[in-house]
């Protein structure tokens, strides 16, 4: 058995100790006869897992009862159908920041639903900035405003959580949650796939300020409303439950590990070991977005030829470094960062790029 | 490491050999470095895994090339909300054959966005019939007509496709699904959560015939939109990968152990012994479902009182025989016996009834 490292950008990797635990519970789960991917979501041992989770979020986030947390199938992509259903009447104004392939999608779930204003964006930049504050169009009467903290395929971050007054603000966390610090009041709702930062594919968690469950919201059927899954705890209908699990199982992990704050430090620490090894190379290796902007989650980069980079991921892969091809959107590179990478595999990036670039520069 | 015998209506027990396949590759996956839940859904690995399931699903369950086959996240109940949205116009008439607890949930998801008509309903015997088809209103102009082929809590079950003209019928398999040997080519959409019949927790399959596609249904987010998925393979966004893994493990075991004719085989016998045990009880257990329309895959039965359930229940998960408590709506005992339990298991239940009968009968 021969674990590399994973610098895909999701499903990503998880902790070891993690699988392994998953593993020697796979036939049987803490001496019940059955494994945990067995046995109803209505049984006292699995409320008890989903519980524990819920918990583990809270102490680790730092989420407070002023907000629920869902932990539902379907992908980000649904919940972004499920903000305007839940959070606006029909027709109304919504805002969205744009900063790459995830806010556009975002508005793709929502167009035929509300009227979407584009508050800003900085796709005539080829989506390498995040337009600053100053410079969006919000509408006093938006339901809300939707801003995508980290983009996946383009590789820009929101450094700070932008002040946008009394409408509650929307993000999109797949790609950067609990890796940095985050006041979770100053947000109506933070919603992310588990697939990068949190746990496994196959369940995103919706943290939801309470409040704003009252809004009426749109016609839509029953499965549709985070209220129903509200008042039921996520088991309206059969969850994802070896999915949750699992994300309880990373919970615990990082709690133990120190927690979001050493995640932040890790975070910071591996980005800037391949920033500046981009940085140092002399132009051999681009990354061209801009320095305020830049993500610490994920690394867009470019070699001056496709010959190259070609060579590089056959090279790398071999040398067992997984996974950095870019998305097909941008081309090139790509390194992903997320928790469960250790700073050891950014180091070992680091040394193979430039050995590269010795090589072949 | 004990694994008993698992009654559980869902998620429910799998495979044995298919856990420890999980088990064995959960670390790492075919020699590459990575386990299959840490990698992207559009990598040549994870694609050449959906495929196979694809296929071996098609071989399984006799579906031809006029059907699309969807693997999705967000659960059977998740897609009752998306036939209406894909395959009626707004406000248009659809027929629902109402025959226990799921049927009436499907509607609950449609019921904003098109004119349901409730063609037949066993509501008023207390859901223990099927109508007879001569008795239901249908609509000539229906979008569709849906109906549920094995009702889980009430234990009521199809035994044949109905005749429904040229409306389309579309079908909740999610309790019987592979468990009978069915002609796909008499069903429009024919869906089902994997968790009882089919694999894992967390992933739904759905059966469309590729003309319904052509509709155009009801203003929609493109995550609602069957078309979308069905251009992207199932891979619109992130799917539960892990899980349609498990499920194509699961789809492997059971060709490998003679295909559906094979299970519906066991089916029979499975049930044939509780029900008989239940027959011959002389009133001691007791199923209130009519005969004709008895399920194959649950069946709830009851014991003259709750001091003698409670026993039961007790008594009878210290012999190793799991999750044997009713559904809430119902109470009293529910035997679930889908494809992953063995015949030997409906014979360990039934002697374990006998015996219980024998001390305090």
């Amino acid at each position: 058995m021969t674990r590399h490292y994973n610098f895909s950008a999701g499903p990503a990797a998880l902790p070891e100790s993690v699988l392994r635990q998953a593993q020697a519970e796979m036939l049987e789960w803490n001496g019940i006869g059955a494994s945990i991917v067995e046995i109803s979501h209505r049984s006292a041992d699995f409320m008890a897992v989903a519980e524990q989770a819920d918990q583990d979020l809270r102490t680790l986030l730092g989420i407070s009862d002023d907000y629920a947390i869902l932990f539902l199938g379907g992908g980000a992509t649904t919940q972004q159908a499920l903000l305007a259903l839940n959070f606006a009447s029909p027709g109304q104004r919504v805002d969205y920041v744009v900063t790459g392939h995830w806010g556009k999608t975002a508005i793709k779930q929502v167009s035929h639903y509300v009227d979407v204003h584009v508050a800003a964006s900085s796709e005539a930049d080829g989506f390498t900035s995040i337009p600053p504050r100053a410079s969006w169009t919000l509408s006093p009467d938006a339901a809300y405003v939707h801003i995508t903290d980290n983009e996946t395929i383009h590789g820009v971050e929101f450094h700070d959580t932008p002040d946008v007054g009394q409408v509650p603000l929307i993000a999109d966390f797949s790609s950067s949650i609990a890796s940095e610090v985050v006041d979770v009041s100053r947000y109506g709702v933070i919603y992310a796939g588990a697939q990068k930062n949190l746990g496994p594919v196959g369940v995103a968690v919706v943290i939801i300020r309470r409040d704003l469950l009252e809004r009426a919201g749109q016609p839509r059927a029953d499965i549709f409303d985070y209220r129903s899954h509200v008042a039921r705890d996520s088991m309206l209908n059969t969850p994802p439950t070896w999915n949750w699990y699992l994300a309880g199982l990373m919970f615990k992990w990082m709690l133990a590990e120190g927690g979001v704050a050493e995640f932040a430090r890790r975070s910071a620490a591996k980005s800037a070991l391949v920033y500046e090894a981009i940085d140092a190379s002399g132009g051999f290796y681009r990354n061209t977005v801009q320095p305020a902007a830049r993500s610490r989650m994920n690394i867009p980069f470019f070699l001056p030829d496709e010959t190259l980079t070609t060579r590089f991921l056959a090279e790398s892969k071999a040398g067992g470094l997984l996974a950095l091809k870019g998305h097909k959107a941008v081309g090139g590179l790509r390194a992903s960062l997320y928790n469960a990478l250790p700073v050891d595999a950014a180091q070992a990036l680091v040394d193979f790029m430039r050995d590269f670039q010795q090589r072949h520069g």
